[in-house]
C-alpha cells in the first residue's frame, strides 16, 4: 500500500523527512513516494490541480496525502476521504477537492481520534503530526471511521470548468504554467469535440490568436510546411488543452501566467 | 532498518544518484529516505541542524547518513556513532555533533575498514566510497566496532544555546530561515518558560519589537481584534521559538537573516 | 529489481508523479530511485552526461529510464537496450548512447509491442505511457524481446574524446558543471598519464592557465605552501579533470560555461 505526498514544503528544510519520518515510526514497512513538495507556498489551487493530474495514474489501495495548509492550527478540519479503493489525507481547505467524485461515494471523515496522532501535535505541523501518522496507521489495516466521525460537507474550491460566453466562445482560464514553460487551459474534449476542433477552432490570449492544433510537441519539426517558431495549441497528457511553443517557453513568449482568460472560438 | 541521506549536493548533479547506488551495491534491499540534499553549499552548520530537526522524528533502528565535506580528502576524519538504537555516518566536522547526546553513552569510530569502502576510494567523493557503503554495510548487519577503532574525541559545533545578557534579557540567535520565511531562533522553553510568556515578553530585532505571541500561523484570521500584518513569535515544531507572518515572509520584511541577533525581554 | 529515473521534467510538475503512478500500476513492488529530474529541458547531452556518471555505480540488474525528450510524439523511436545484465530505457535521440558499449553485445530493441503500454498512449507524455510501464514489465521479469523488433542502430552523441591537436596539445572541453561551480573537462587519464602530469602540465582557459593540480579539493587548506585563492586540477569523482576552487565556485571565476573550450598542454 503506497503513500504518496504533495506539499509546499519546498525540499531544503526538514519538513519532508520529518513527515517520513513519522510515517515510518508508525509503519516501518511503508512505502513513500514523493509526488511534489514545490507546489507554490500556500497555494491551496495549484496543489489540487497537480494531486488530479498525478494521482489518477496510481493503483487502487493508494493512500494521497496533500499538505498545502495555511490554515494549520486553525478550526479547518483535518479530513479524510475514503473512495472506491483509495484514501486521500489532508487538511479540508479544497485541496483534496478535485480528487473527489460525488458519484463514488466518497465518505468523508473528520480526523479527531487522537490515538493515531502523533503526540504532542503541534499548532503549526499536522503534516507531520496527524496527516503523516493518519496515513501510516491507513496503510497498518486500519478501517477509516476508527479516524473521527464522518461528515457531510466538505471545502470544494470552484470548479475547473471553462465558462459559455456570448455567440458560442468559451471563456476559458490557464491553470498551470509547467516548467517547460507550455500554458494549461481548462479546456477539455467536452468543450471543443474532435469535430469541432477539425472544422477550425482558435485561441486567443493577450490579443493573440492561436490557430494551429498539433498533435505533439515537434511536430514542425517534421512538416516542412510548419513554421518552427509560431505557437500552437496541443492536447495535454492530463486531458486539458495546452498552449506551447517546440522548444521555446509559450508562457515567457505570450507573457502568460496561470490565471489569465483565453477565449475559444470553435468552428 | 532504514538509511537516511542528508547533503549539499543539490539534486541536479550525479552525486546522489550516485550514493543510492553505492548502498544497493552493497544491499539490495535498502531503504533509503532523503531528508533534503539542499542545504547550502559547504555549510556544515545549517547541515548540523536540519539533521537535528528532522532525525529526531525517526524509529530507532535508522542509520542516518550527514554528507556536507568540504574538507573532504584531507585529514578529518569519517566517523560513525551509535547510540542507543541508531547510527550516525558522515565526516568528523562538526555536522553530526548535534544529534550527538553526551548522556546516552555514544560510541565513536573512526571509519578505517577499507573492507567495507567502494574501492578505489577517491579523494573527493567520499560520500559515495565510504558514507554511502559503510551504512549499507550497517543494515546487512556489521556491527559498528568492526568499521575501525574507537576514539575518545569529536569534533563539537558550538552549542544553540542562547547567551544570558545584563538584566535577565537573553541575547539569541536565527539559526534557519525556512521556505516561508520564517525566522527560527535558539530560543527554547528553557529560555522561555510558559509563565514568563504568560506575564508578557518580547523580541528584539533590527530594532523593531515583536510582542504578539501565537498558537499558530492563521491565528490572526481567526481574531478580529489582531492586525492580520503584524509578525508574531510562535513555538515551531521543532521545539524552537520562531518570528513568523501570516503568508508573508518575516525574514522578508525584517531583512532578516541567519546568524542574526535577536534579543529576549521576558516579564 | 531496481528503477532508476533520469528526466528534465523538474520536480514541481506532476510528470514524475505520474511516471511513478504508471510504473506500480504495472508493478505494485517495483524499487523507484531518482537520479536527478533537474536535467536542463531538451538538453540530451546534459542527461547522456549524468546517466553515464550516475548509472555505474549501479548493481546489475537495474533498469535505468530516461527521459529528455523534445522530440516525443515524432517518428523517433522508443527503445531498449539490454546490455550484460541492465536495461536501459528511452528515447532514441542519443540520451542512453554513452551507456552502450559496443564490445559487450549490447541488443537494441524497437518498443512496439502496445501491450506492455499504458493506453491511451498520449502524444506528448511517453514517459508515462511508454517508459515507465516498460520499465516496470521489465522488472516483472518480460524479456526484453517482447518489447518490439531488435535494431541493428540507435542515435549516437559524438563521442567525448577530446581532439588532439598540433604539437601534442589536447583541445578538450567543459562537459558540465556542477553546483559546487566545478568546471568537469572530457580529459580522462587516456589524455594525462600520471607520468605526464607529474612532468608538469597546465590548463589553458579562457586565456588563464591553471599550473596547480591537487589530489582533494581542500589540499591547500592543509598546505602552507600553497594559495588558498588558487584554481586547479583535480581528478573528479566521474573520472575526468575537474578545474576547482576551494569553496569557491571555479565557473563564476573563469566565466566558464559547459561547451567551453580548455586547452591542455602536458610536459
Amino acid at each position: 500500500m503506497l503513500i504518496t505526498l504533495l506539499t509546499d514544503f519546498g525540499t531544503a528544510d526538514y519538513f519532508v523527512g520529518a513527515m517520513k519520518g513519522a510515517i515510518f515510526s508508525v509503519n516501518p514497512d511503508a512505502r513513500v513516494v514523493d509526488i511534489t513538495h514545490d507546489i507554490p507556498a500556500h497555494d491551496v489551487q495549484a496543489g489540487a490541480w497537480t494531486l488530479l493530474a498525478a494521482c489518477q495514474i496510481f493503483p487502487t489501495g493508494s493512500v494521497h496525502v496533500g499538505v498545502v495548509d495555511p490554515g494549520v492550527g486553525s478550526s479547518r478540519r483535518p479530513i479524510l476521504i475514503a473512495q472506491r479503493e483509495r484514501f486521500f489525507v489532508g487538511p479540508d481547505n479544497g485541496l483534496l477537492s478535485y480528487l473527489i467524485d460525488p458519484e463514488a461515494n466518497p465518505r468523508v471523515f473528520h480526523l479527531t481520534n487522537e490515538r493515531y496522532f502523533r503526540r504532542p501535535v503541534s499548532a503549526t505541523f499536522h503534516g507531520r503530526d496527524i496527516f503523516a501518522p493518519v496515513a501510516a496507521w491507513l496503510t497498518r489495516g486500519v478501517a477509516p471511521e476508527e479516524f473521527g466521525e464522518p461528515v457531510a460537507n466538505y471545502t470544494r474550491l470552484a470548479a475547473l470548468t471553462p465558462v459559455e460566453g456570448e455567440g458560442g466562445v468559451v471563456e476559458a482560464t490557464i491553470i498551470h504554467v509547467d516548467r517547460f514553460g507550455n500554458c494549461i487551459t481548462n479546456i477539455t474534449r467536452r468543450d471543443l469535440s474532435e469535430k469541432a476542433e477539425a472544422q477550425g477552432a482558435c485561441l486567443i490570449i493577450n490579443n493573440q490568436e492561436i490557430r494551429s492544433f498539433r498533435r505533439f510537441f515537434a511536430e514542425e519539426a517534421v512538416a516542412a510546411s510548419q513554421s518552427t517558431d509560431e505557437l500552437f495549441a496541443v492536447w495535454g497528457s492530463a486531458g486539458f488543452l495546452e498552449i506551447a511553443g517546440f522548444r521555446r517557453s509559450a508562457a515567457g513568449l505570450l507573457k502568460a501566467e496561470r490565471g489569465q482568460k483565453v477565449t475559444l472560438i470553435a468552428g
